[in-house]
Formats: C-alpha cells, sequence, structure tokens
C-alpha cells in the first residue's frame, strides 16, 4: 500500500500547488526540504505568501522511526502525507484545510484524512452547501458521507468554546477495512473532490469588498484557530510526539492572529 | 489554609493593578466579572490595553466543584489563584508571568506559583541578573532558589522549539511540607519579590527605541510564546478540562502574534 499512497500523493500535492498559484497570479510557493532526525526521511514544506493567499502552505512528509509517537501503535512506524492550509487575505474567503495521511505499524496500517471549511465570520449557505455537496457526491459510490461528515463534527470541535472550528467537511482516521484496494479508491475520492470543493469559493470570495472592522473579526477567529491546531490537533500532537520539523507541523499556524 | 490564600491574593492582585497602571500613565484596567459554571464560584478578569503595555492581564479566580479536572486528583477540589501576564508594546521590554495558586483535594491541599521572564528577542544581561537576583534574594531564607530556578528552567520549555521558553525564573508545584505556616510564608516570599523583580526593567526599557524588524521579531517571538500556553501550559489545560471561562483563561494570549 505504501508504494499506491506515495504515487497518489506526489501528483496529487502538484496539482493543488498549481491550482492554488493560478488563482494567486504572481506570487508562488516557496520550497523547503528537510530531513527528519537523523535522516530517517523527511519532506517538503511548500508556502505561498500572496495577496491573494495571504499564507498557504501544502505540506509533504514521509517518515519513520523505531518508537511510534503518541498513543495510536508502539514500536517501529512509517508515516507519509500531504498536509494543507490556508489563510486567505480577505475575509469573505474562508481558511480550508486537508489532508490525507498513510500510516503503518508492525501490527496495522491505516489510511486517514479529510477537509473542513473554517468560515472567517462570513457563512454563505451557498458556499456551505457547495462545499459539502462536492464531500458528499465524491463520497457517494461508497456510502461513507454521513460517516465522515459526523466524525468531522466531532473531531474539528473547541469543547472551551463550546462551538466547532468552522462549518464543518469530512474526516477519517485509522481506516481500514481489509479491502485495501476499496481503501484507497475512498481515499483517493477524498483527494480528488477537495479542489472542486473549495476553489469556486474563492473564485467567488477573493475580490470583495471588506472593512477594517471585518478584518479584526478575521483576526479574532484566526485566533480560535490556531487555539484548535496547538491544543487539540492530532497531527501537532503527533508531531511534536514525534520530533518533525517545527516550522513544517506549524505551518497551519495563521500568518497573524489577535487575541 | 484556604482562608489565609484568599486573604493575601486579593491584595496583592491590587496592588500589582496598581503597579502597572502607574507605569501605563492614563489607560486603566478593563475588570470584567465571571461565573463558573452553575455558581460554584467565579473570578475577575483585569485586562489592561495601553501605550506601554499592549496587553497585560492579571485576573483572580476561585473555583470548586465535584471532580477534579485532570490528572492530579479526583472528587471534589476548590482552587484560587491569581494568574498574571505582560505583553509589552516595547519589543525591548520583556514579557513576564507571574500565578501563585491554592488548591485542595480531598486527600491533599497545596500551594503553587512563580514567576518567569521572556526576552522578546533582547537578552540583557542586567535585566536577566536583577530578575533572577530578587528571586534568589527572597527565596534565600528557606533554601529553595536553587529547587525552584531548575523547576521553571524544566516547565517553561517548549520540547518541539529544543529551546526554554524565556530566561526562567522560578517554579513550583505541588507544594505542601507539611508546615502550612512555612508554606505560605514561602509562597508570600514568591510573592512579594514580583514587582521589585521586573519594575525596573521596564521602567529602563519602555521608552527604548526599536525598528520595524524588531517589532517583527517580537511578533514571532509572541508565537513561540502561544504556542506554549495552548499546548504546553497546566494551566490552561485545568481551566479547558474544569470548563472555566475561555477568555479568562486564555487572557495570557498575546495581542498579536505572527507565523
Amino acid at each position: 500500500m505504501k508504494k499506491e499512497a506515495l504515487a497518489y500523493l506526489k501528483p496529487f500535492r502538484e496539482k493543488i500547488i498549481h491550482a492554488f498559484e493560478e488563482l494567486e497570479g504572481e506570487e508562488s510557493f516557496a520550497r523547503t526540504p528537510w530531513t527528519y532526525r537523523s535522516g530517517e526521511g523527511g519532506g517538503e514544506m511548500a508556502v505561498l505568501r500572496g495577496k491573494v493567499f495571504e499564507k498557504a502552505a501544502v505540506n509533504f512528509s514521509e517518515v519513520s522511526g523505531e518508537v511510534f509517537p503518541g498513543s495510536d501503535g508502539k514500536g517501529p512506524f512509517y508515516a507519509t502525507g500531504v498536509s494543507l492550509i490556508t489563510h486567505m487575505a480577505n475575509p469573505h474567503a474562508p481558511t480550508v484545510h486537508m489532508n490525507l495521511r498513510y500510516i503503518e505499524t508492525p501490527e496495522k496500517s491505516w489510511l486517514a484524512g479529510g477537509y473542513d471549511l473554517t468560515p472567517m465570520g462570513f457563512f454563505y449557505d451557498e458556499d456551505t452547501a457547495h462545499f459539502l455537496k462536492t464531500a458528499e457526491e465524491a463520497l457517494a459510490p461508497f456510502g461513507l458521507y454521513e460517516d465522515f461528515h459526523q466524525q468531522a463534527k466531532e473531531y474539528f470541535y473547541l469543547p472551551h468554546r463550546k462551538k466547532e472550528r468552522g462549518i464543518g467537511g469530512v474526516f477519517f482516521d485509522h481506516y481500514n477495512t481489509g479491502q485495501p484496494d476499496e481503501d484507497l479508491k475512498v481515499w483517493k475520492a477524498v483527494g480528488e473532490s477537495f479542489l472542486p470543493a473549495i476553489i469556486p469559493l474563492y473564485q467567488r470570495r477573493i475580490d470583495q469588498d471588506f472593512s477594517e472592522e471585518e478584518r479584526a473579526m478575521q483576526l479574532r477567529l484566526r485566533g480560535h484557530y490556531a487555539e484548535f491546531n496547538l491544543h487539540y490537533d492530532r497531527g501537532t500532537k503527533f508531531g511534536f510526539l514525534s520530533g518533525g520539523n517545527p516550522e513544517a507541523i506549524l505551518c497551519s499556524l495563521p500568518p497573524v492572529a489577535t487575541w
């Protein structure tokens, strides 16, 4: 499965980088490779700081080690994935997060991933509907949308603020039905539906007018986003525990946030 | 002990608020009371957003409940404390954090607290020396400085960045030697030495010139500070788990941070 996962992830990531650069216009992603500890793998950050994308990161990583970090397993592990976040200049354009991961331990292997949308104060019904409908249609052939949507609802939640992080999306973890080919199809269906889910929203929103108050609201909501990523996010925990590159792990944090 | 702890905390807090307002000049602290869940206690936030203190919070809380949050105990608990943070407008002036707490569970009760200094890129030897020497002199009568200083070194540490949060200070937790009167003296000695440790630094630094690059460095280092407070800080964890007021718990976060 490792081979198939890697073969999908790399061109998938390039397609997203290309689509974002097209939307941005002039600026392009800055790529920074990094190696993991003593050289057991590594990754590449790609960060865009532009006029449309105030900050976007589309990262690839592939690491292995002797001791699985956290409580999901023990002993040697292998993990690879693409992880993505956007923080848009325009408050009308929501933040989006997406990731696809494949993980192996001696006892088991699994696929994981998903994407979710976080409006920065503007909840447009047509945007929410389009985003979720795209995910729903992608997962319809597998009958998995309700399940994955519910998992997103539970995962992307800030208990201390008693609110969901945004409008949700789809999320799955430890996914392994025993049918690797079918599982990969599900994983890829999530990946393939990501750009169709988000690009139309950005095309609609990135040129809308906004006020200073609306910018201030966006920065406060980015603070809530940072709270989630630093306090609850499993990727951050895994990254810190595994001794990963802090700059790569924290690429997801907003360019500016206020409290 | 509860009575003695409370009797110390309230005027202690007012003294700090007064000292900070004097340094600030015109602006004063905005006070916001809050109640805990169904009314088992509560607290008061006091937040100053001024020209010298870009943001300072000096909070008091007193809460009790049926189930102790976290792993330090179980069953009913009582917790009271003063917690303080500053984020200075001038990057030459370091961030300081201080807290004093008293906690009771059915099995045990303890005192906790400390203070630590986080320079925003400018490490002035004379400032570090004054800050630590003041703590050292306060704890000399008890022979506890080395111990508490070492605990601060270990606690105020960002493993993912492999660096200390700042230059440290003093920190102690679960402090109960079985001699309540002596323990209270130690606790109060930490409290009494706080203003003498920090005020002279602020008097020296708040009017120094700084550049845009230095401001940018301050905002990046504030990002690291937010990482500590959201990912590692015991107070944040306790606060979230106990269902405390998120605004009060997160008062410590910087007014603006960048990543």
